[in-house]
């Protein structure tokens, strides 16, 4: 499947945090650079994602802020 | 100003295209990493933003999905 | 690939309709229910998405609202 | 009250599941056409939702992404 | 309708810029406090908003984030 | 650092509920208008923010609906 989302980052798993409802999930996209995600806990079980496994990240472009010094 | 939001992460413009309400800004995060983001015209005339500039790209932990193989 | 977004129903493009960076589609996901979506007009461009095609819409679910009467 | 979100679809709520923060819902839009959304354990205290009950979806389109096989 | 979002703030709207997809929208909610709005050329022409129309911002409390000095 | 989200409103924090990943901050940004957040529970953290502070509720203009009675 092809997704009209603009960003697709791939990296590795750094961290997994189950809550009740949703996981946070942080992935290292280049070297010391990390991006984090909150997602539904049974969508984080549903992919299998689990700490130093590959992975992507997924950003609309319309969700990306830009700022500047 | 400090923000709640969990990816701020800093980069180059490498390229900016403007339309009626909306700007197209692609931000290069890590070499060969790039961010797509689509701000109000208004806010990227705001910021002056332009090519080859310093930016960050700044999204909300819960607009990042995660995919997998 | 497989994406954590909890929702992504199948349908029929109706309709696209190209701004000047973004891009309206309209995807019939059953019949008479139909799903808007704007996305860029380089990614409409780059999923060759066409009326009468088939597509999906994909939302994550901390997007969704609920409403009652 | 009108709301300018494009995708307000009409259905009934199969499940709640109410964590610390947010309550998850599935409500199925058209037969064996379900969404999940996520919003604040309040709201959905506030508005009432229950299994059974009929309940919209509503989606702002610039939240909607678009995949094809 | 009742709808989830938290957020739902009575205003006067102060201007509307359309585009060619998208139109902005400006909504005075307390004096001297402005919230920004874009949304589809369609949603605006269907709602009716006009300057000086007495109209609502509505925000999903998972768009909402928090900075400090 | 100055950021593209169009609506940066200032106000007090009025309450802070942590859950397991998520917070949820009520900031009053004019004699009684109140915005609710739903922030994680580390970024919370991180900004420190606590009843009776000085906070900034920033959203994106493309996450701003609209409606009319």
């Amino acid at each position: 499947m092809k997704i009209s989302a603009r960003n697709t980052l791939k990296g590795t798993v750094k961290k997994v945090s189950p809550g009740a409802i949703n996981t946070e999930i942080v992935v290292e996209i280049a070297p010391g650079v990390e991006v984090t995600s909150v997602i539904t806990k049974a969508s984080a079980e549903n992919l299998g994602v689990s700490e130093g496994k590959e992975a992507y990240v997924v950003i609309k472009s319309s969700d990306v802020m830009v700022a500047v010094d």
